[in-house]
């Protein structure tokens, strides 16, 4: 096995910082509240293009921020401990003590080094409101929902900017996106389920962000160290990567030691929500042996990630012990590592999972640091033989149940959905979803729409992860192309967040979102005007736009060159383009009425002689 | 600007030979006609998987056939000569004499060395039949229908295997794929119109395929010369290469000099059928200047290329006079190269294009060698702006009209189609066509879903094209990563084939065809039984996923082991899912009821203890 990785050997992480090409981080001031810094990349074109320059959704945080001083052992700036104080109901405290197995009992050269920073827990007072879910059902607006709203509208302006007017109305499938994003639509989606914010009271240092289906779709990347492999240092760097090229959040699925000091590193740096799958960690605790869990170290784990700040966990509270048999005539049985750890618990108790047993209990503690659920999907499939089979639907019916419970303790809400699901079956996992989850947001892995493609499963999965987001799932969990065969590196991360970051966009512009396609817009009209800095600038991934154009014609001429290596220099479609509209700029309305009756009836003439031919038998031998 | 490159450089062209790994050639003989050898590839499975070898679809022709010595100098064996001159209607005669324009111009150093074995070409004599189209039409099932039919069984026999048995029905949108294809289903398919095979009499290398809406989802490659890169050897290379990834067919799109002789050397070492835009030659013809095309020129290149053995061209003829101005205020104007030429011509001459006026022409050429129409899409949208618009719509209409031309006249017709389209605008796209052509089979280029991720084309596009795919497109023109950049090379082919083949397969599979999930299931047995090599074997690209895989886990010990690096060695999901059978094996069915009747009657209860929530304030302040 290989040897674990010695953590004496962690000097302070050393993270990508520094803006993208041509872009610069700007920040508004939502009207409903001045005080907010709402931040968007700006990214600027050539003169020559005459336009302004195009503000996207930025998740970078200020590692993107050329004016700030990033230090990584302090961690970013905490200012939602104000917000979360102003708002009440909470109270500061020392927090649990830390245990040797948090760290899965790491010592010495194998312990990874504590983050240097200790901040005091907060945690619900039980006097009031703790969650966006119930300041929203309160009726009231939080500062988050403000930053939410502005961070949607890409900071356009509803009336300066004619953000009323859709580019496209595209096919939302039942969803209701606005023209324009108001901070009483973000509450009252937050208040119907349909949307949440995930930000537990202690993760000070993040930029909120919505999930739901009236919102732009947000993709999640996969990070975490493992029992075989990689170190702190290079967990905290993956996610300052993932972000830089557009992960919403993050989920820190670490397994093996030092898991606690990993997370806080973590979270401490994180400007977008951490998410967590705590049963790892507390398998961890009992030395990997699943039936020695018990729902005290369940617990314990749970308020444990809780005081770190963790904005959501997800929890196979939907794997039931009548649901187990369901699987055994499965090609890949219980796939999911949650799903496959409960199941085994249940087994050898021949007892109810806990975490179905405990789930109130569960939703008191998530409550009090609003920690939102992801309710996880245990039996998701794990082939597409597997879609959409009992198993499955059986225990989304329960997360349907569970969600009413959730909602009842004032808990925010997603669910997680398959998986592997061939395209046809992938349309009834949404409906069935919004059906049973009373429209919570659905967060999705893929699905892969084939198995036969593994080292390219970001691009089956990239397939079926567009159209679910298009027919209404809200947030995206990515795959690399490292999926199945082993442990995503640098590139693969990239990889896999760029191909989530088109696919979540498609199905922006597929649902109609109001402000999608106007990058799309910009982009065509740089290729067009061939305009190639632009072009690449305004792409997802600017560094390797360029570096593949490079490969065909390095010279810095060639980027302003009105010619590309695909037709060479002699001829060009699209100088002929600019040659048609002077020739339709002459055309009187008459003439081009006239050039529709000539081909009108030419095409009769045609059609005349050789429409019955299609019923007859032509050739005679 | 690049230099023109230097030709006497050209050597025997070294090309990629033997089989993939696990795999063999295998050639099963059809009942209707055991003369004939169909090749297909056989996957071996490890002896512990106690499991038959996987037959695949093998496009890879006798280059990964380890028994056959390749010579590219000679050319591949030429057995369709026999199955022509044995129907008759031919005649041999000289051919058309070479001229210099052929290959641009070039001479001396940069003239590509001529393909060293001439072929006397054969021409219909006006006797009968001589298309596909006109046998189907007189009810003759020719050798080329008995092949297509073995093949796209996957060498599957109907009564030994259940071929009759489908594992998913699929959502077929009104297509109507047999559970096994007969020689008379392929004739009447391709009677109706609703299939061709791209085989002109010329080209005898050809292992004839079918292209339609009932048969397994096609994808082309495009590969060509440019006028600023690229050598005659690296293209040979290139159509080898993308073969043996998956490519059904190839179009040379080359353009600049040596045109003629590098497609010699292209169809005379092509197992696949040759596609080309003849414009493009043409074009080069009169010096790249584009109104100085004529019927003449155009007309004799057709000849030049029908006797070289082109299976079919594409033909820009629905772009006309009257549509040019309907392109105007588009973000991207016309993009396609086809369609732009001849914009130009008849802007310039103020005149209807020969290619309509000389439709008829057209067909009869090509009838006379069974090159099939790949009717043009000159109008398609280079801009989701641009999508579905009035311009692409006219001219699908009219492609339509000309579909009922070139079957009367006996020709095979497939009609192209976009481009670029968002995800709510591609079905439309597909329904139209099907109603316009009479169901003729698209062919189409992704589409692309967005315009934002140039360098990653690939997926943009395989996310449309699968979906397309999915509706009823026939085949799906690749798209490599460099498009809109650059030139691919050799390891982009490799990725826009790869990419393509999942998602042509991911297409087969939510349409129903009763094959297609053979290949997944064995790849999740494998997968979940941890036979690695099996999973890299039977995956579309093995030596990636091995590469993959070993860079997170290297030694070859951890190939047989019963874990991965996602979980390491102390816990695994699969492990579990064993004991879940064993569990299950050990209920009872009254257990299992009594199970349900418990999860039902604790759902109850949970049930009705939050029902009401969703509907009441829960938070009161």
């Amino acid at each position: 096995m290989n040897k674990p990785v010695d953590q004496s050997q962690f000097v302070t992480p050393t993270v990508t910082t520094g803006p993208l090409p041509a872009s610069a981080k700007v920040y508004t001031a939502p009207a409903a509240d001045p005080s907010l810094r709402v931040p968007h990349r700006e990214i600027s074109l050539h003169p020559t293009a005459e336009e302004p320059p195009v503000k996207v959704y930025d998740t970078s945080g200020p590692y993107s921020d050329a004016s700030v001083e990033i230090d990584v052992e302090k961690g970013l700036p905490r200012p939602r401990t104000a917000w979360v104080k102003a708002r009440g109901h909470v109270r500061e405290y020392d927090g649990r003590d830390m245990k040797p197995e948090d760290n899965g009992g790491a010592s010495g050269k194998y312990l990874a080094r504590a983050f240097p920073v200790i901040h005091r827990p907060l945690v619900g007072d039980g006097t009031g409101p703790v969650t966006q879910y119930e300041f929203a059902k309160a009726g009231i607006i939080t500062k988050e929902m403000i930053y939410v709203a502005e961070r949607e509208n890409l900071g356009r302006q509803a009336q300066l900017d004619g953000a009323q007017d859709r580019v496209d109305a595209g096919e939302s499938f039942g969803a209701e996106i606005p023209a324009f994003v108001t901070p009483e639509f973000v509450r009252s989606e937050i208040a119907r389920g349909r949307a949440i914010i995930p930000c537990n009271i202690n993760h000070a240092e993040l930029e909120p962000q919505i999930i739901g289906r009236n919102f732009l779709v947000k993709i999640n990347a996969n990070i975490g160290n493992s029992a075989v492999a990689s170190s702190v240092e290079e967990e905290i760097e993956k996610m300052v990567w993932a972000t830089r090229w557009g992960a919403d959040n993050v989920m820190d699925l670490s397994t093996g030691r030092n898991i606690h000091n990993t997370r806080e590193w973590l979270i401490r740096n994180a400007p977008v929500p951490i998410g967590t799958v705590p049963i790892y960690q507390a398998l961890e605790k009992v030395d990997g042996v699943a039936e020695d869990l018990t729902w005290e170290v369940y617990r314990d784990t749970l308020i444990e990630q809780a005081e770190q700040g963790v904005d959501y966990f997800t929890i196979h509270a939907g794997v039931r012990l009548a649901y187990i048999h369901l699987t055994a005539n499965r090609v890949c049985g219980i796939v999911s590592r949650g799903g496959s750890i409960m199941a085994k618990w249940m087994l050898a108790h021949h007892k109810e999972s806990f975490l179905y047993t405990h789930f109130e209990e569960i939703c008191d503690i998530m409550r009090a640091y609003d920690v939102s659920f992801s309710l996880g999907d245990g039996l998701r499939p794990g082939a597409i033989a597997d879609a959409n089979d009992r198993a499955q639907f059986a225990e989304l019916e329960t997360l349907g149940e569970l969600t009413q419970v959730a909602w009842a303790k004032g808990c925010q809400v997603m669910i997680e959905g398959p998986g592997h699901v061939p395209m046809h079956k992938i349309k009834v996992n949404m409906e069935k979803q919004l059906r049973e989850c009373g429209e919570a947001p659905f967060y999705t892995l893929g699905p892969l729409t084939t198995d036969i493609a593994p080292g390219y499963d970001h691009i089956t999965s990239g397939i079926g992860a567009a159209m679910i987001g298009w027919f209404g799932t809200s947030m995206l969990c990515y795959v690399t192309p490292k999926e199945h065969l082993g442990l995503p590196d640098r590139d693969d991360v990239k990889v896999g967040v760029i191909t989530y970051k088109l696919a979540a966009h498609a199905a922006d512009l597929a649902k109609g979102h109001p402000a999608a396609q106007l990058r799309d817009d910009a982009l065509s009209r740089a290729r067009f005007e061939f305009r190639w800095e632009d072009q690449f600038n305004l792409s997802l991934d600017p560094e390797t736009a360029r570096d593949y154009h490079d490969q065909t014609l390095p010279k810095d001429a060639h980027k302003t060159a009105h010619f590309c290596s695909m037709c060479g220099p002699k001829f060009c479609s699209m100088e002929i383009t600019r040659e048609v509209r002077e020739y339709a700029d002459g055309l009187s309305d008459n003439e081009k009425k006239a050039l529709n009756l000539a081909a009108e009836e030419g095409m009769k003439e045609m059609s005349e002689k050789y429409k019955e031919v299609g019923r007859q038998i032509y050739i005679d031998i």
